[in-house]
């Protein structure tokens, strides 16, 4: 029985192992790549050559930079009072996006998730705790996502905040009927959330 | 407004040449191997070269190789005088999964697509009319897909062989209902075809 060259297999296994790309879309783009496709093969790995040698976290807030300090971080009309705790920096982009968050971050890199065997320690929650401790920080806004890992999280984080810094003011965003969405389809959840949230009209 | 670092985006954009990954999934890939996943970003930056410098298609039928030659066309136990023409050699391998076929194959590399600009010169077909003008092939399987641009492809190379070699036998692979096949969810076209081709039971 005829196989798949050796160095076929190894850059389909490779591409399995990203997140969301499953064992036969790995092997088509490893056939494309090795046959149709070389130029953009060699486009891919200087790519990631180039973000191996010179992509880091942030020393402040954890958000991908390829200095020692994000272009958030390094920008004096930031008002640095204010933190905005994300999970991953694809977040912070689309929060940025809408051009209205003047604060700072802080990128966690991933949220609790026991069944994955994710851990407190293995976020980036100390640095945050020291950030509240030795900065002149006003306000933490939680805005993880609303589901069971996120609010986990979210809780976690708020118990080691308001040890570290009784007086310091800790929010989170809004939950609600987001723009577009349809009662007949909204979970019941959402529908309590904004129920409980509602606001003078 | 804070955008990512140009090694992230370039990496996105590599990510999303690539068939079935879109800009979503390419950004949350390059910043996964930015930042949690050097090692990995390592291992597939490698496993690229590896693919860059090692495999291409084998001389004869087209399948990929890190020979001159593939695995399936120096094996000598295979009977040379039938080719099944398949699109690719994922399609090769699952083939070859089955361990029933002994013959060999020409691999097209794609199928005649205009919507996508890919003519009947842009896949190998002159190797294949060439290889049963010059060897002794008995038969050619066409074991292409049953859709519009595989129907039309088998059409057009079966043209193309008739010309060149009118005593040639061509054959194609039998349309029904496959294993598992559930009549009350089958396409009317599967099930006509299962009906012109039914056999004495």
């Amino acid at each position: 029985m005829a196989s798949l060259p050796k160095e076929i297999n190894d850059l389909t296994d490779a591409f399995s192992s990203l997140p969301n790309v499953g064992p036969k879309l790995s092997a088509r783009i490893a056939i494309y790549l090795s046959v149709s496709a070389k130029d953009l093969a060699k486009k891919l790995s200087e790519s990631l050559e180039s973000v191996i040698n010179n992509i880091s976290k942030c020393n402040i807030c954890g958000n991908v930079t390829n200095k020692d300090i994000c272009s958030v971080c390094e920008d004096d009309k930031r008002d640095k009072s204010i933190i905005l705790v994300v999970e991953d920096s694809l977040d912070l982009i689309n929060i940025e996006s809408t051009r209205e968050y003047r604060g700072v971050y802080h990128v966690l890199g991933g949220v609790i998730s026991p069944i994955n065997g994710i851990g407190p320690d293995d976020i980036n929650i100390t640095s945050l705790v020291k950030r509240v401790e030795d900065e002149a920080i006003k306000e933490v806004i939680l805005g993880l996502n609303p589901n069971l890992e996120g609010d986990s999280t979210a809780l976690y984080i708020k118990d080691q905040l308001e040890t570290a810094r009784p007086d310091l003011q800790i929010t989170r965003l809004a939950k609600g009927i987001p723009v577009g969405g349809d009662l007949e389809y909204l979970s019941g959840q959402t529908i309590i959330d904004s129920m409980k949230s509602r606001i003078n009209f």
